[in-house]
């Protein structure tokens, strides 16, 4: 069971958020974060006082699902965050312990097709 | 080590922020996310141009524990995330390689009675 | 290759900010992030209807790097982020199975300096 989080531009994640649903993935979540550090275009700067520092508002995708789905899941994200340009962002595959479905509290495989 | 993360429902949240206050937790975090995806109950559905699609707000809880606390804090958001209904949403559990007090600059068990 | 997640007092994060780029980090993120329970500060708390609870507002910084990497990181937050009281925060390194550079779609080492 693996953990996927995408770091995707804004401008694309309603391309990949119809891709990861018709995928049927049963869920997932998306959080607004502000990316930092140098490969980011210089086009799409924010300023933030807190940080100290410009930033870009980028999206991040978390889902969890089976081993077996991380190839396409990966595949998907890829196939529509890309823009070819700087700054298109990041795929982190981490390992996931257990699941649990909180309605059933039973654990979950959340494989899909 | 684990980091728990429990992807729950807005108005059920006091009542699981408030039991796992009641295990005397040291400290977690609450994020704000936008849900998305099959298992979603149709009520409490917003719309989101940016993500081309509906989605449920709901909160995500985030805690780092000692390998003993996990089940303790399993049921307790089990518990008091639960309404039977579809879409009370998920907790999963991941390794942690270690956890640091900022503080101390020491190396934290977490663990907690 | 691993995740590490920062959980920093919202007015030390410029510092911390700069001093990461400063390691020439490629790309990192920042979250705003409600922070509970017992060790927070009571001077910085807000109260939360919907979480039911007072909290404290801190960024998390999250940040993907090669395992040589992990030192250096820790240390420039350890550095920056401490002010020697209650409520300074945390540090928590994951594992990571892979990160992909989705510009490329290859495989990232992330390591810097």
């Amino acid at each position: 069971m693996k953990l996927i989080k995408a770091y995707i531009r804004t401008f694309m994640a309603d391309g990949v958020v119809n891709a990861l649903k018709d995928l049927k993935i049963p869920r997932f979540s998306a959080i607004d974060v502000k990316t930092l550090g140098d490969e980011i275009h210089e086009d799409q700067l924010n300023i933030s006082a807190e940080l100290g520092s410009t930033y870009t508002k980028m999206v991040k995708i978390e889902l969890i699902c089976s081993d077996e789905c991380v190839e396409k899941v990966k595949e998907t994200i890829l196939k529509n965050a890309r823009t070819g340009y700087k700054g298109d962002g990041l795929i982190a595959v981490s390992p996931v312990d257990e699941a649990i479905n909180i309605r059933t509290g039973k654990k979950e495989t959340l494989s899909f097709a």
